[in-house]
């Protein structure tokens, strides 16, 4: 048995010396690791197939972590992690206590911030370059960065500031055309003829001849002093003019997959006085047949069979919450043809695929523009239609601004349905979606569902179309719970009291719903009767319900949202505003980030599941 | 005494008729109007001075509110408002009760929306767009935008989707190279280059000929079918391959101040089948002489002498937050050479222009460009720097996420100042900042810290620069209260009793301590002795001041941030924690957006002055 490349290499250092041929072995081996265990636990497997011989040129010529490495969002670092030590842990990737699906300042010296978030790289890579400037030092500053978050507008925010500071920092554009579906956008097109042009190559070696300029760099900057060079550059390189527009030199499109042209570009680049994009082309998914072939599924993968690529079967059968909000929003859509959605490159992921396909005309990918997708909505609302914006609870973050001005202060009828809602598991704490209920309750005039089941997320969507105004529905990842029968309709701020009982009143919103009917169940068997009500709008919330619940003596508030100002606190504002005295004690996310691992494995860590919570308020009985 | 134009103008219908030489008398009569107004009140004089002859062509060329006209940020609307039947309330501006200085869809149906923050335009028409195209109608729909406002992420998110989206929709760049002070960014510098460059005319006279196309628009287009001609476009005209980058067609830069060659392009852009930017070339503060020297300060005035264009005495005398702010930050930045400082295109407003005096290169305006201001400092912070991002309440509400993930989650040590947090007053409700104090809080990790006075601010400040991770100071807009002398050092969690008393307590936040000491005093006379405790800090709360304060019975929360989710709802999670009963009123801005008018004025409308908490608090002890 050959001796594997990848077991010589502790740290970068160790690929300095490699050849070539060697480096591509170990590409090899490296994707090996990747697709072993993402076929465990799941995984960022296709971005980060894609950015291997990126990852190995960048490397080679970095001298990190003296030098920086910054990656955008982070799903495509898995070879990164594989060549700074983590190769040990890698099978633990996204597990509870694992290493993190994401680069972590944590986890290693090597990861230069806790990515997540698209878009926000090119902002982290140059706080970098201007701390080293202040710093006197020469450390080169590199940003890896996919075209799908390019056109994000922290990072077009950002890029425009690169042009103003003018120091040297290296941004590696991975542009595969795919963000998690394929892209959208005016940028996005731009590139594709950037790629595509058979007339681009042909011209470029003529010109290159012409010009006759010496080095790697050289050759495609095709630097020239007079203005009939630049334009011949403009016309045969067309991704030079927008970026130079931000003022940042370009140079491109080169093979993401050849590491030795890579590495002399940016030994080249590391050299120049300014800022620099690299425009690499790659495959995403690239070197596993099932992931080119399908490099959407394989973006966010399952755990899934090595050899065929199929997905293994899920254990838990039940339709997903997603697939419930899919499923009755075309419904209404067919009878409502003012109903419109709008996603952020997420149509698969928040189920809107559907409505897409059912509806084309009506359905509107932005592309990563969270701000844009909801400031954009708005309008629409003024304009008559009802548009429905499916976005992932941390995602949404990044449109609270809009949420605030342009839909709560235009009482606009913007439907938010926000899924991933609570904690997400593997992806960790930059994925979860905890702190919706706080940022959305502060908005005048924004009411918030939470369903507890299939039939009330149905019921719940119903009621949001047909109110007026600004309405979030929020829900979790994963499966949800099967309702007995049909509900009862939702009403604008009315709980409904699904248990009976003197002892207490546990109020509780969403996901945890099914966990208070555990407790009261568990807790009655110590002879505590307590009253369950599924709260269902953490705004407004049903003041008659939380009056009623504190007669009982004892009130008890249960969310998967952060405790900090969260649904529970509306619950006390309630109870001050009413001048109610009532013991009270909130269940929720503590005010910590949250780590990664399974649902259920952090519910039981936070203390949030039925048996711990039931442990809990058995306990204050006794006292 | 002759007639003004001006008198006819009931509606824009009455514009049509007019000719050019009566148009431009038009324009001065309307500058005169807007500096009569502003004069009174202050106002964004400069931006809407600089507007007229865009407003005016536009108003000739599209049938509003058919069609619709969205203006970005909305500072330049004036002449807008005074075409569309708001001329009698004019002088109103900006007042309790009277008109906004900001379009809103309340005042007039001419009004697309509510605008206020910057780099909304865009997204807002181009929702009108789709839903133009969704109903079968051919209305015109355009955006009027400023080139700073240009560069912020969600106007650059709108623009990639409107490349997308493919379909009729006029966007007006108006460019006046300023935003409130001299633009930044590679963009800026890119428009700059366009409008500068001596070659550009003559070069385009030379292509026009050659191609010899027909149309005003066709003559700036030079449209051609083949390579040759799109690079010579590209050469010519530099704007065109940055904007055509996002899928947007480009004519420019023609001269804004010329009616009738702007309403040429106007009807020609109106026929095209996809979206058109125009970049027309103003003059801030066009036709008022000081405001043409002086555009920075010009752009949002206070009240001033018309003859001499010098302002009006301020009636306070006091040093405002931001001098305090301004002044602490630089003794501080003294003595520690890793303090820099970032802000928004806000160096003036937030007080760091004496910062980027005396530190240039620790001194960095990122533009109009939140996100990436807080991004650029979680990882000046990670490197060891010590940022201070100043940046107005209202304005932070674009980088939440950044705060949740790039400080947050990161424990970078960015020291967030939040100018104008509370109430603003005559900006109204976009711009009221009050809000920061519930989606601060939800954030774990974060320090909220809100000072009373100046010695407070001063010394909040130097214990935020001590202090290790997140935190963020919040201050009014206005006069500062001058403390009698030197404070207290601040201490983590820490407040200060600043009266005794047995009957009830008092807990005050930052501008409300002030009020709070009044209010103590106000009902002493009717026997009720209520201790006040200046808080400090929002976030962590001080549990034993809370516990101490609920051993008198009776506890008062007072601030003036949201209710919902605010400093209030902390003391209730704190008493619900302690688990201990207590009676409790919180005082706050009520969950509504507040309008318009002085600050003192719309606390005595809230209730939140100190005779109405006064009347409160006395009438419940007698009830």
């Amino acid at each position: 048995m050959t001796e594997k490349i990848l077991d010589t290499i502790g740290s970068p250092a160790d690929l300095k010396d490699l050849s070539y041929e060697q480096l591509e072995r170990l590409a090899f081996e490296m994707r090996a690791e990747m697709i072993a265990a993402t076929s465990l636990h799941g995984g960022h497997l296709a971005p980060s197939l894609g950015a291997v011989e990126l990852i190995i040129a960048l490397h080679r010529v970095l001298d990190c972590p003296r030098d920086r490495l910054v990656f955008d969002v982070g799903h495509q670092a898995y070879a990164h992690k594989l060549l700074t030590g983590r190769r040990a842990q890698f099978k633990t990737l996204r597990t509870f206590e694992g290493i993190s699906g994401f680069p972590k300042i944590t986890e290693s010296e090597y990861d230069a911030h806790d990515s997540g978030h698209a878009s926000d790289s090119l902002s982290t890579a140059l706080g970098y370059a201007l701390a080293r400037d202040l710093d006197g030092s020469d450390a080169t500053i590199a940003a890896l960065i996919g075209d799908a978050s390019f056109t994000g507008g922290m990072a077009l925010e950002a890029l425009n500031d690169i042009g103003r500071a003018n120091t040297p920092l290296i941004i590696v554009l991975n542009d595969n055309g795919m963000s998690i579906s394929p892209n959208v956008g005016g940028f996005s097109a731009y590139l594709a003829k950037v790629r595509m042009s058979s007339q681009y190559t042909h011209l470029r070696n003529q010109v290159e001849d012409a010009f006759n300029a010496s080095g790697t760099l050289g050759r495609l900057l095709m630097r020239g002093g007079n203005a009939a060079k630049e334009s011949i550059k403009q016309f045969v390189l067309p991704g030079a003019t927008f970026l130079e527009g931000f003022g940042v030199t370009y140079v491109g499109p080169v093979d993401g997959h050849d590491i030795q042209t890579l590495e002399e570009i940016l030994r080249d680049a590391r050299e120049l006085d300014g800022p620099v994009v690299i425009h690499a082309v790659t495959v995403k998914g690239k070197g596993y047949g099932p992931a080119e072939q399908n490099p959407a599924l394989f973006h966010g993968v399952a755990p899934f069979d090595i050899a065929t690529g199929k997905l293994k079967p899920k254990p838990n059968s039940d339709p997903t919450w997603t697939q419930v909000f899919s499923d009755e929003l075309a419904k209404l859509a067919e009878d409502d043809s003012d109903i419109v959605a709008i996603t952020a490159a997420m149509a698969g992921g928040t189920g809107l695929s559907a409505f897409a396909k059912a509806h084309p005309k009506r359905f509107f990918d932005v592309g990563i523009a969270e701000e844009h997708a909801v400031g954009m909505a708005s309008s629409l609302a003024l304009a008559g239609k009802k548009p429905v914006v499916a976005i992932y609870s941390t995602f949404m973050q990044r449109a609270i601004d809009q949420a605030i001005v342009n839909v709560g202060l235009q009482k606009a009828h913007v439907i938010f349905c926000l899924d991933r809602a609570g904690l997400v598991g593997d992806d960790g704490p930059t994925h979860h979606g905890v702190f919706d209920l706080a940022y959305l309750r502060m908005i005048p005039g924004m009411r918030v569902l939470a369903p507890s089941n299939d039939e009330e997320l149905r019921a719940a969507l119903r009621c949001a179309v047909d109110l007026e105004g600004p309405v979030a529905i929020r829900y979790p990842r994963g499966n949800a719970p099967v309702a007995k029968g049909p509900c009862e309709p939702w009403h604008e701020g009315r709980a409904v009291k699904i248990r009976e009982g003197a002892d207490g009143a546990l109020l509780a919103l969403g996901r945890m719903v099914g966990i208070a009917r555990e407790v009261a169940e568990t807790v009655a068997e110590h002879g505590i009767e307590l009253a369950v009500w599924d709260m269902r709008w953490a705004k407004p919330v049903d003041v008659s319900a939380v009056c009623e619940a504190a007669r009982t003596g004892h009130v008890f508030t249960l969310e998967d949202g952060a405790i900090t100002g969260g649904f529970g606190s509306g619950v006390l504002e309630v109870l001050s505003e009413m001048d109610v005295n009532c013991a009270t004690k909130r269940f929720g996310i503590p005010d910590n980030f949250v780590s990664q691992g399974s649902v259920d494995r952090l519910f039981e860590e936070l203390g949030l599941d039925a048996p711990s919570i039931s442990a809990e308020i058995a306990g204050s009985y006794r006292d």
